[in-house]
């Protein structure tokens, strides 16, 4: 067997992580609502060990989802409750979701109608699960704002194309290029008049802003716990209505041929027990403020807006996406930066340097024409700093700032 | 929007393991392997928050595995090594790696040949890919041995019954239940004659002993990070020869219909990026102590083998399973600890009790007949203190000890 060499293990020893919390404002648009709270920090480490959630698992009913410690069978409830849903479970990503609700209410060839701002992760889980995609189209710049209406017609041309519905149709509540916040109760709608089940991504939504499965139609509810839940990676949401357990949550039916054995109590489409560690307890820790949180939604979306408003004083730089602001994460597009970069000897990587510079990081090195931020859970002190080192950055540009 | 009341909440504050490795010598036969590094413990708080392993991502390979800060595009390739196999994924869990593993090489309908000692995990693995289960059968008590000829009889009957070969073989190499260890070689070759590619299930070996996949004759390993990497859960490990990369590891060919998106990045059987976060993290921080224990296995074992001469002297009392171990997961049959339990006015808990009174934990609550336990990484002081307790239970209990 091939050992190592000891010198080329030196480099897992002592990991740091550059850009933490304390030591930088982080603007990353996937990174705000993941940070973790001090409870969840506190609890990564007390079920850091593999398999330190499984010490009471029930002999009788050996699932993850069916433990009472630490309250995890508790928590599936609470999570479902506060979505407004029945039924919810954790598994390793948003994604991972998206495939279970794709390879159980679809069959090989079937559709699913999407959004055209869906997530990549969108378009693979359902290449996983053997179906094929109908995008919704989008209007273009600067708005990119959805025709949700085509939901219908989507729906009808794939009943057309196939003698057959789409198996699900599958909207992003905010997508990750725009932060645009879609109407999910107008979808509801068509897909409660056609009868196909709707799967709302709430990936960028549920734990960051107030969600009601129920008044948003929606049947399936799907969401990242290390994106908007402030828990640590890797999971993911799973909540659905009573109606689809049957097929979603769907018990094992496999028996060997030789042995007889039978998996009766496992969900089969979710490969039985799913996060047995310390993410999952991480997301259980941050609940509580998660559930508080929500319903400081409105402040947060006003400190968007106002950042919006600071970086559009300077030359050439406007928001994309709808405005005003429905969500946090921000799209800007400056032609004024852009310009500076020109010029600039480290091009297009100066923004992110001077940006560094003054302690913030989070924005994708090299870019000044199209960028993306996410002020939230940001102090109103941070954000100041944020838009002071953006004016000041201009100016050194010699960019106008109104 | 319902409201979760607060009171219900203050139950996810605080969350303590009871378990933890200070307090408890814990025999639990899934966890031994996965007890946390101290450097996993600081990695695991470097990186608690979500999406933490993305900071670095390269805009142009956007990817977990091509992530060089932290170094998780040379862990892959360490990791690969350290198995003798060409390529590594970290996978969400060792299902994962299985289900992927079938997804990617069967079609709906297909075969796969397994042992019939096989986790659920595998089967619903198959169930969830759509494939079909051939099991070959093992002797039964008491040592349950697999009969691994049986592999190239069941191929033919496979291919007897539907002309065409199994999609994969997989043999699980030290099984749950017993802890046997099985001759990979030997099947290893089977499948190189037949041309039927060979998955070695190493989640109980990969981690603790010593594992050369070319050696075996694996085309795939999969292993459990929280199971024998001394890592956090969830996290499995997906290892391959380079002739499966193209199929296993194959890109998104999806294309968006109206926007014309595609994701040609991105290993679509993956859902793209898996393990995010931290234990992943945690896995590569505690890699060089992994690397380095796998050489003291033979000590291992021959205190595994020390724990079963001792418990095999109290009255009635044998291991189940190949003798002597060739693993540290045994599997106990005890008609005197079953007899007492009889009379016992806590019956079969008492087991349980005594043990817990002696802060042992780890048997499964109230089984005496049949019990399973773990003394790996037990110092040996840890483990005549494990022992030094069953045989003063059994003396309590009027048990013969010889």
């Amino acid at each position: 067997m091939p050992r190592i060499p000891k010198e080329r293990l030196g480099r897992y020893l002592g990991l740091k992580r550059e850009f933490k919390e304390e030591h930088y404002i982080n603007l990353n648009p996937i990174q705000r609502g993941g940070v973790l709270t001090s409870e969840a920090r506190k609890a990564l480490l007390e079920f850091g060990d593999g398999y330190s959630t499984c010490d009471w698992c029930p002999p009788k009913a050996a699932r993850l989802d069916a433990i009472e410690r630490p309250p995890i069978a508790q928590f599936m409830r609470d999570l479902a409750e506060f979505l407004n849903m029945d039924v919810a479970r954790v598994v390793t990503r948003c994604r991972e979701a998206k495939f279970i609700t794709f390879t159980t209410l679809g069959e090989p060839g079937d559709y699913v109608v999407v959004d055209s701002l869906a997530h990549y992760s969108t378009y693979i889980a359902a290449e996983l699960a053997r179906l094929k995609i109908k995008e919704v189209p989008h209007g273009g710049p600067p708005e990119f704002k959805l025709d949700l209406d085509a939901y219908a017609d989507k729906i009808e041309e794939v009943k057309r194309e196939t003698g057959k519905l789409p198996a699900v149709v599958l909207l992003t509540h905010v997508d990750y290029l725009y932060g645009n916040l879609n109407d999910a109760a107008a979808v509801g709608k068509i897909c409660k008049k056609y009868g196909v089940p709707f799967l709302l991504n709430a990936a960028y939504t549920a734990g960051v802003m107030p969600i009601d499965g129920k008044k948003l139609g929606a049947d399936i509810i799907v969401s990242s716990g290390h994106k908007s839940w402030a828990a640590s990676a890797p999971t993911g949401i799973l909540a659905l209505k009573e109606e689809l357990v049957d097929k979603m949550l769907a018990r094992s039916k496999v028996v060997g041929d030789w042995s007889e054995r039978k998996f009766g109590l496992k969900e089969y489409a979710l490969l039985g027990c799913t996060v047995m560690g310390a993410p999952l307890i991480s997301l259980m820790a941050s609940f509580p403020h998660v559930v508080e949180r929500v319903e400081r939604w409105p402040q947060e979306l006003e400190q968007a807006r106002y950042l919006v408003e600071q970086l559009e004083r300077i030359e050439g730089t406007r928001q994309l996406g709808v405005k005003p602001k429905q969500h946090t994460l921000i799209h800007m597009e400056s032609d004024g930066f852009y310009k500076a970069s020109q010029t600039h000897k480290r091009r297009g990587f100066f923004l992110y340097d001077e940006l560094k510079r003054r302690g913030i990081v989070g924005l994708q090195p090299g870019l000044t024409k199209h960028f993306k931020l996410n002020p939230y859970g940001l102090s109103r002190e941070k954000v100041e700093q944020v838009t002071k080192s953006f004016l000041e950055i201009a100016n050194e540009q010699k960019l106008k700032v109104d």
